[in-house]
């Protein structure tokens, strides 16, 4: 069976399209890469790409986009809405087909090597592949940002996985690790009022005490003139869909509102949403490998 | 992409193990084929083959079989429960993946024309390749089984659609054509009373006036001591789970009884789970070809 990996990384460019453009051509020429999706926000001066390949393929292309974002982007000029550290911000791996979370970190830490000794940046692993538990969650390598990492990386616990601990002059930083799929998932309530997305939000993340790997805050959808409760779910296996939405709908009966509809942002795995399937149609021992059909056209 | 079409044939032996075999073995050994899964039962005599191929593995697989059971199966001898018109008794062909329904007909047309050139196979098409309403349903076909085919054949309106109006004699008759994929999904009833299961199963199915593409019969768990509606859907897409499991809850209110829970039998393709998970999750505008991971990851 053909291992597959999938790789998302960030750039600090949402401005030059013939940046932009470089980029996907970069990763696009790799064998055994297919490039997905990329988008961009000028705002937030950020480009995120995603594609997937063989490890080997994979593995290429997050070094040759990481090595052509070095040459183009200078971070020091870099103006943006969106928390950054470097040209090439984080580049993070998941495993998608044939593969373990524990092939994946080691192929996160080829990719932080060979980043490292060849384009001489200093690199931070991070989720899964994070050297210690404080290095897990990327906001916290990052804080302080660009302009903060040239002494926060002399400071002692902040020392790089790899790499001299001085930060590139032109392309600053970057995190590299293997992760989950995340899950980008938006519940929409029935009230234009954002005060109660916020408390609801506040009740089910994990930083406050909610469920575990839930990140959640309340936004207003302006347009439609409602506010939603906006989730990132980093682990859809131990927290799934359907236990998010119940505990939403939950909380909402507080106010008299009620869920209106969800949305999936971007790519999602289907067994992120075959376990809720199986949950509200009360499926007994379904074993997924064996009786999804798709499953077996995906051992070519 | 690769086009990929699933092959379901059913021969009329579950006894002679040697005999079973060698159908297993001929039809790996075809190129482009994957045998998925084959079952048999002694009772109904009878064996349930599943594959997936190129249309021209599934197309060479589906012939080599059929050429098999005609040289080993004497469907004179025949004995067992399950009603059966011929050595191999039905071929049907699913599409699977970047495969219209119209190719995948087609495609049983030309299985059909060479089993009926090269083994003097009277052949009937069914289902989607039916070339008369009358004869999309194989029960109405194979009424009046081996035994009465050799009549039947001969009546006006049941010519064969390729091949003399003569069964073989040895072989019986065949039925090929493309359908849908079969869902087997059974739900289990807190109670053991299989009159409110045989209740049930004649609200919701559609020869009684219940759910188009939905066929249900009320049967007996004795290890469980349960009541269980035992469904096949026969298009999941114009009729989904969710509909079924929640029709049959609302119908098992009248008695006091509840669902326990549900089981789906065999292979299911992912959207007749995701399908439900869009229901329950309320999930607006999801477009399950972009934003399912596992469809870029077919594309091979």
């Amino acid at each position: 069976m053909t291992k597959l990996v999938e790789c998302i990384p960030n750039f600090s460019e949402g401005q030059r399209k013939e940046v932009i453009e470089s980029l996907a051509q970069i990763i696009s020429e790799v064998p055994g890469v297919i490039l997905l999706d990329y988008s961009s926000d000028t705002s937030h001066n950020r480009s995120v790409f995603t594609f997937v390949g063989t490890p080997e393929g994979a593995k290429e292309a997050a070094f040759r986009a990481a090595q052509k974002a070095v040459t183009e982007i200078d971070i020091t000029k870099h103006k943006g809405e969106h928390p950054r550290m470097g040209a090439v911000d984080v580049i993070p791996f998941v495993p998608v087909k044939g593969m373990t979370m524990h092939e994946c970190i080691e192929l996160s830490k080829e990719v932080a090597v060979r980043i490292s000794n060849e384009l001489g940046l200093p690199v931070y692993l991070y989720e899964e592949s994070a050297s210690k538990p404080e290095r897990a969650n990327l906001a916290t390598i990052r804080k302080g940002q660009f302009e903060g990492m040239a002494a926060k990386i002399k400071t002692p616990g902040w020392e790089p996985d790899f790499g001299k601990a001085e930060i590139h002059p032109t392309a600053g930083a970057v995190a590299v690790g293997a992760r989950m799929p995340l899950v980008a998932y938006n519940i929409n309530l029935s009230t234009s009022d954002i005060q109660i997305a916020n408390n609801i939000a506040k009740i089910i993340r994990e930083s406050s005490g909610g469920l575990k790997y839930v990140k959640a805050i309340g936004v207003k959808l302006e347009d439609r003139n409602i506010a939603q409760v906006s989730i990132n779910m980093t682990n859809y296996e131990k927290t799934p869909l359907y236990r998010v939405f119940e505990l939403v709908r939950v909380e909402a009966q507080r106010y008299g509102t009620g869920i209106i509809g969800s949305e999936i942002i971007g790519l999602t795995p289907m067994n992120a949403l075959i376990d809720s399937a199986k949950y509200y149609l009360q499926i007994e021992g379904f074993d997924d490998k064996k009786q999804v059909l798709e499953n077996y056209l995906m051992q070519g």
